[in-house]
């Protein structure tokens, strides 16, 4: 197995990239590519001690930012780390490509470079969210595709549940459609249709509508929504932790009365802030295209980067693209 | 000018709607008449001190609760405390109608029988959240429309800006659209079209896209938005607020140094509790219709009961449903 990974990708690039890389492979024992400006990988590698057999360095010009439109720096910025990367997944060189860059642009390459799974209508972006109970809930489609059919949502819940079980090691996935009610009858006109579709599907194990209040609480495990909505929740949520955080931060430090509270309440609190701590998933998987893709945070740190080349090697050795395919497959057999 | 309050919605009726109303009396020396149970809310009344010559009440003998359809109990339960209450403010007995009881039924009895205010395509339902910065962001829709098209965007844009400048003091709103990005091409077809179409409105500060992710940072007054997203942000907020509240509760509580820590703080951790407190804001008012109309939190407590009041006074003394109307007509000479 190989992980590619695009050196140049995301705020703290390439150095986080390159010392998370050399700590995935003292701890897993990986091979990896890192695509990237020769003369920085090599300088950041360095600094760090790992088998520096086991990484291989492919040395690109170019490097694909934010800023830029997705679609058109995928075609013509053909020399970047992030291009690269993902070809070497198209050609099989590689099994997984993970990016901290611009998610549009992962995206887009995803779709125009290694591309889609014949038979998926639209691959997702599934994002794990740590739940106050100590697991996880994946959400999909955090922002691949805005405006969704029904077709498109049952395509999200079955590749998520795929991803799920073999990823997450969730024996029987509860698949929830997020909703503004639990009732049947609630919700706009694509989350009825939906409702009905997926109740219908008998490969799932779907329980119903879930009210986004209960989202941090592991009501269920698998989210469904369009990738606006996916997004939104997605946004808010992190955004209400962390203005949350920074007023408690405050409240704590305003008396010396309150500094000394917050001193004795120091290591729990830190608990708490790991158990909401993203760096601890990795990244968000792209599913639906021929081959691994991982969107690592773009403020990732080294152990965020190392902690996506873990869910990279999981999803390789879970075989998820090949199980989405034998579901399409299947399907077909059965409409057949 | 006669407040009306529907005896008997909410989770805490009659007692802490009665509780609520007298308070009112007391801090705004207001004019109150009480729909429903004659006993029980003449048992209520005698618990409390207030002027009860302020005090009238109408006997009801019908209940609509969250269970019911509420079109249809709208319609059915002629002599409901809701029904009733509304029926005052269409007859114009009464300027306010609030109530805690069930949402769907307010806005379908807001629309049927306070009828929508003719131009305004939908009538929608603003919510305010408190901000960490200690203001109020007010959010539109959030509920009332699940399926929204841009005309109905502009409408919430423009009635949620009256309220924001003669409700809430603002005196030149910041209108935000809620978006996945703050970019001009960012989100789904709607929201493009809108981000178009609020940019040409003259009468209004708009200042763009917002992330939700800043929600409760004070970056803008007024989030716009259909009630589905509206929806989901303000339950994804409240669940993740009572979900990381649980959690640093439960830190504090579990070794005894926390515990010592969490006492020295207290005063400190009410304070942030305090700032993020719904039942201050009071209601959540529904625009468009031809009468002042406010949604009270269905677990409502006699604060919440009399902070609603006292929005519905500031709703009739600002004039909102005039202001709308001229709005309109201005509108139509425009166009003309």
């Amino acid at each position: 197995m190989k992980i590619v990974i695009d050196g140049m990708g995301g705020d703290n690039a390439p150095q986080a990239v390159v010392e998370g890389a050399c700590m995935a492979v003292n701890e897993y024992g990986v091979d990896i590519i890192i695509t990237g400006d020769k003369d920085q990988i090599e300088n950041e590698l360095k600094k760090h001690n790992c088998d520096k057999s086991k990484i291989e360095l492919v040395h690109t010009t170019q490097v694909i930012t934010n800023e830029e439109k997705p679609v058109s720096a995928i075609r013509r910025k053909t020399d970047s780390s992030m291009v690269v990367a993902l070809k070497m997944v198209k050609d099989k060189k590689a099994d997984v490509v993970i990016s901290a860059g611009s998610t549009g642009a992962l995206l887009s390459g995803g779709v125009f470079v290694v591309k889609r799974i014949k038979g998926i209508s639209r691959p997702c972006i599934c994002s794990s969210i740590p739940t106050i109970d100590g697991g996880y809930v994946m959400l999909s489609d955090t922002g691949a595709n805005v405006d969704c059919n029904v077709e498109n949502l049952h395509d999200f819940a079955i590749m998520t549940d795929i991803y799920a079980k073999r990823v997450m090691g969730i024996e029987n996935p509860r698949i929830a459609l997020a909703n503004i009610g639990t009732e049947e009858a609630k919700g706009n006109d694509l989350v009825k249709k939906s409702f009905e579709d997926l109740s219908e599907e008998k490969s799932i194990n779907f329980i119903g509508n879930m009210e986004t209040r209960e989202i941090l609480n592991g009501v269920c495990d698998v989210v469904v929504c369009d990738g606006f909505i996916g997004n939104i929740i997605l946004k808010t949520l992190e955004g209400t932790v962390i203005s949350l955080l920074k007023t408690l931060k405050q409240a704590m430090m305003s008396t010396t009365k309150s500094k000394i509270g917050a001193l004795l309440m120091k290591s729990e609190l830190v608990k708490v802030k790991d158990l909401l701590d993203y760096t601890a998933v990795g990244g968000a998987p792209f599913l639906g295209v021929e081959g691994g893709v991982i969107k690592a945070h773009g403020s990732s740190n080294a152990r965020a980067i190392k902690n996506a080349i873990r869910q990279g090697i999981a999803l390789h050795e879970g075989n998820v693209v090949n199980e989405i395919k034998t579901y399409i497959e299947n399907m077909g057999d059965k409409e057949a």
